[in-house]
């Protein structure tokens, strides 16, 4: 990692990568039958760890333990938070028990109540700001090629702030949810785990890292719930735009580790759980056009709710632009904590009052007005907290407030046609549908099977969901996708608003594309090094600017070092040439030569990279002969385009390849480059440095 | 589509497409918020249609029937062929209920069966070959881009063979699943109900159509089992290498429909579904171990299962290679008559074994040392059937296999440890996890969630079926994967045994591309298209071989045809310039120049698209002005890479964006090509027709 370099100037960092490149190149496809001769065991164990970096039987063993590790930890993690906001439900709730008519207790309840939402946004705006929200979109810009961009989401100084304010604003009465926080612990917990020495060789395969990543959100949502499918699928469609095939064993392995911690820990009876339903079998094939019914008045409530949630954050943009973060926690705290208090439904934990809707039965807890208020009130509440400077998941206020609706839905449906209708069935369904229409992820029906433990509505669920999602997605975008825009964090698949997908290439490219000539000084490789620290890689053109391919910085730092430090090997990497053009061919056959002259030019490079680096133009550099070349060997291949290639085109190969720039060639020249910010909005502010022209930097 | 071609010539054919390429140019991304304009009603259905071929609502509700009678038609079929299967087997029985001692009865149900085998094999050799095996291969084949190589396996007649095959093969009782020639079933309705007109425009898209397949192979699956979304699972993890989310809803639309269907006709008394499971509580959290020491046994068996129907591919290959299949068919099916005819459960439909199997309480049809014999006799029967030349599933029968052998187990362990051991629970769990071992697909506990109707067993049935997995994959391939070796199939994630990943483009690169140069008399055009018929476009360079782009067979076609036809609007795509080098940016401005002289020239050409293909070359084309040269203008962008890519670079990104070639660049030269069948086996002869060279069609 360069630390060094303290500016990353937008796009252009970063050597062209594919990730997810390992996960398929299986090498010669063969059968261990009779005729074929024996592969190696090497060979092997490639097509199960999925990538095509050598494997080894360490490799993979360090793999597994590394997902089982992945899936442990974070589990563990996410139910001491679990526990902890029990714990402060406890407390706070003994204090309602002493007098519950006393105006000293409602003044503690509530004093509490706000404390604890300040400290919530207390510990994010001491810790990490990254921490606040729900933390899907950011991990979702981050599984889109962004890594880097989201990298300051994933200190451990955001972990604290997100385990503290989660704790302190599910305790503090906000309706907030813990599955989009819970996926960000996990992915903190992947990032740094994966730093530590044994699992450092995993990092280096990029395309693994993602995979990493990947697992870590399904763990994140499998440990919520206790759902390893549901976790892997409702990840998949919530943050990656697609999947590989490999990446699914991975996840499930994780997510299986962590639903058995989750199956040990909530088995407890230290936190409630979700209730495994009962229901009977009851015919319902008839009811099916009323659970559709059901799913499409959920999904346009799904869709009204992402645009509430827009809506006010535009408001707040607008009216309210410099308001404190500590007066809007005081004000909903107290507002929360009020109406909260002369309530015990609704300061009740919302998996318990969830399974109470489930219920095959009448309700234990609820009555039916009960639930009408708790959905009314809980609806503005939900919309306004997700806003909030506070780590605040969605999925959970959402299956409640769905399970609501639904279960009054039933009911009503009961009164009228009797009791055929099971109305614990239509709660199920509603949770699904109008947590499918915020979210957009037909997954949550496998959420919802896994969390009842019941296959007995598997198509009104999956039929309602999938309307609630046609119905939802016909009028806006899923919240996660309206946050990301909100956030203004990058994401691949939105094109950025001034771009269109008819545009071609060359309408939008960058024509100031930093390059090195095929025969360049050192000293002119050493200015450029100096100049653009940001870059990881550099295009390598002909004189004609025809280009050649791209160069590593780290092969020119190397190539530098070596010509410095006289090592033998090095006229593989560095071919010096004195003939400046007309000699392309024959660079193979031409090693050794004038080394010494190279010796001398660069005697005062450091040896070692980093510090190669900090004193790239030493003070004598004028002394050396301008006219020495060195004849530069692209290493690297970049992504290349042709100028009227629609950016429909080059948008899906930045969303499949997930490189961070193209080169634009115009009859065979180097005419431009796309980074990725030239087509999403990438989050950074549009004044980038201004960047020479090819022709400044072209052999004179 | 070009028919009039009568050879396509390997892979060269087509333009560059960008398969899948539609599902995510997004555009930018608006919401509909109080602050952002209202976005036109088009733009918003595109995310949802997941095209960005401009959508409309007409558009969409096209889409939308497509996919629920898509969901319909293959049920409905698959359904017809299970009743089918069930009268030849009533018929069957009827015969041995007459008199089970008498020789006739013998005699008459061998006659049966070996007539049934007979005939099903005869109606595959009479109507389509592609018909025999399972369909899932030749189906991966498909969804990994090799669309028109697959395409005669999804004609009529293969639907025919199919069919009458599948009743043939499983009434004759041979031991042959369903699922797979459900998949191909339903993929070959999937290609003939889009090209009905009211669904054309669908086709249209490639990457929707793309989709649709991967959609077709869902259903197949799910309406096989009822299992909507283990189908699409299933379906994802064994025929694509990677799933786009957009393809989800499709499917998960598709595969309801289906189980609609299959829901409403298998509550019919009239053929046997699989009964749901009724495991109590009994805790097995202590057994886990015990579970996956199965998983891992069943996975090495699963793998043992692979490498014996490839081992006996071979031998057959080597010892009988002519065997006529008549002959084949005669002895198999006479063998498993016989041993079929004295055991009443041998002759039973799997499914109501396998309900046997699951049950909590003891088995009602089958004692243990039934069971044993079963199960031994059945395996290798089933490894034989697989290789037959009749339509032949594995699933089901993989499913038999492993529930028996699971309880076995489980029967095993309950004599040992006593009665907290349910046998039924490791039979559900042997099935999914011989099942995995033998095709790799974790879905299949999804599957077995669905099938049984309870998720009692999540995290037995996982973690035996991701250890079978594991363990499986570290000794072969999945039996799809071997089949798709066996059979010769194309298959993109497949590298050529004769190309590692670390080889360079510049190792296996074709120098002898075709192109056209940028200024080009019409004559050579048309000599080119003449030469190179199955050629869909054609790379344009300028003089010095630098590549500007390519440009589709159509447009050249048109070019010609507007010279012929004298339409004024024709200057915008053919422009005659006399100039012949030096005058690149001035073409937008040099419109109906030298019309007259085109027109005369051309005057022989017929007007119509096909009669101009046909009569390329008329027989005055030596009078034509050679020195007269249009400029063609590059309409498509195509794949370009650097001849130091590595192959495992170059084999991603054929596998992300399914091209169909890429263009070899050495400093801006065209200086190669690579097709898919340069990296894959394609399964054609590698005697390719020979190439003119580049040079040959250069200007002189």
């Amino acid at each position: 990692m360069p630390k060094s370099s303290p500016v990353r100037t937008a796009d252009h960092v970063d050597e062209v990568h594919f990730a997810f490149l390992d996960g398929h190149a299986h090498a010669t496809p063969t059968l261990r039958g009779a005729q074929s001769p024996a592969t190696p065991p090497v060979q092997q164990i490639q097509h199960l760890a999925g990538t095509s970096a050598p494997t080894t039987i360490i490799h993979l063993a360090r793999l597994l333990v590394f997902l089982v590790l992945l899936g442990i930890i974070p589990s563990t993690i996410i139910f001491l938070v679990d526990i902890s906001v029990h714990k402060v439900f406890d407390l706070r709730e003994s204090i309602i028990e002493l007098d519950i008519h006393s105006p000293l207790a409602v003044f503690l309840f509530a004093l509490t109540g706000v404390a604890l939402c300040l400290a919530s946004t207390f510990v994010c705006h001491l810790c990490s700001t990254e921490a606040e929200g729900s933390g899907i979109p950011a991990m979702k810009s981050l599984m889109s090629g962004f890594y880097d961009k989201v990298k300051p989401a994933l200190s451990l100084w955001a972990l604290l702030a997100k385990t503290v304010g989660l704790v302190c604003a599910i305790g503090g009465g906000l309706p907030v949810g813990w599955e989009g926080p819970n996926v960000h612990i996990s992915c903190i917990v992947a990032h740094h785990l994966s730093r530590l020495p044994p699992f450092r060789a995993l990092r280096r395969d990029r395309a693994l890292r993602m995979q990493i990543m990947a697992c870590a959100c399904a763990v994140g949502l499998a440990s919520s719930f206790g759902t390893p499918i549901g976790g892997v699928l409702y990840a998949l469609e919530t943050t990656a735009s697609f999947y590989l095939v490999p990446t699914f064993w991975k996840c499930v392995l994780a997510t299986l580790a962590g639903s058995f911690v989750y199956d040990m820990l909530y088995k407890t009876p230290l936190v409630e759980a979700f209730a495994n339903t009962s229901f009977g079998d009851t015919p319902y094939r008839g009811q099916l056009p009323a659970f559709m019914l059901l799913g499409a008045l959920l999904g346009l409530l799904g869709a009204f709710f992402v645009r509430c949630v827009h809506t006010l954050y535009l408001l707040r943009k607008r009216r309210l632009p410099g308001t404190n973060r500590y007066v809007l926690l005081f004000v909903f705290g107290l507002v929360a904590a009020l109406l909260q208090y002369p309530l015990p439904n609704f300061r009740l934990d919302p998996r318990l009052a969830i399974n109470d809707f489930f219920s095959a039965e009448k309700m234990d807890m609820f009555s039916l007005p009960e639930v009408a208020i708790l959905v009314l009130v809980k609806f503005p509440l939900i919309v306004i907290s997700i806003g909030l400077p506070v780590p605040a998941g969605v999925f959970i206020p959402c299956f409640l407030v769905g399970a609501g609706l639904g279960r009054l839905y039933g009911e009503l449906l009961n009164l009228l046609f009797g009791q055929n209708v099971v109305a614990g069935g239509y709660a199920v369904v509603g949770a699904a549908a109008f947590t499918a229409g915020v979210t957009r992820a037909l997954s949550v029906a496998v959420v919802i099977f896994e969390v009842t433990g019941q296959l007995k509505h598997t198509m009104p669920t999956l039929a309602a969901v999938l309307i609630s999602v046609i119905f939802a997605n016909g009028i806006n975008r899923s919240l996660y996708d309206a946050l990301i825009i909100m956030k203004r964090l990058p994401y691949m698949p939105h094109m950025r608003r001034d771009r269109t997908p008819e545009q071609k290439v060359h309408h939008i490219m960058r024509t100031d594309v930093i390059s090195l000539p095929e025969f360049c000084s050192l000293v002119q490789i050493r200015e450029t090094l100096d100049k653009y620290q940001s870059f990881d890689s550099f295009p390598i053109v002909t004189k004609d600017g025809l280009l050649l391919g791209s160069v590593r910085r780290r092969s020119l730092l190397n190539l530098i070092t070596r010509a410095n430090a006289n090592i033998p090997a090095e006229a593989h990497t560095a071919k010096p040439i004195e003939r400046h053009a007309q000699a392309p061919q024959e660079s193979e056959e031409s090693p050794d030569k004038d080394l010494s002259v190279q010796e001398a030019d660069l005697s005062v490079m450091e040896s070692e990279d980093e510090q190669a680096r900090k004193q790239l133009i030493p003070q004598d550099q004028l002394t050396i002969n301008q006219s020495f070349r060195t004849r530069l060997e692209p290493d690297l291949s970049p992504l290349i385009v042709t100028a009227n290639t629609s950016l429909s085109q080059l948008h899906f190969m930045f969303v499949m390849l997930m490189p961070t720039h193209a080169y634009v060639l115009i009859g065979g020249e180097l005419q431009g480059i796309v980074t990725r910010g030239d087509l999403v909005q990438s989050g950074e502010p549009p004044n980038l440095p201004s960047h020479p022209h090819l022709s400044e930097l072209a052999p004179t």
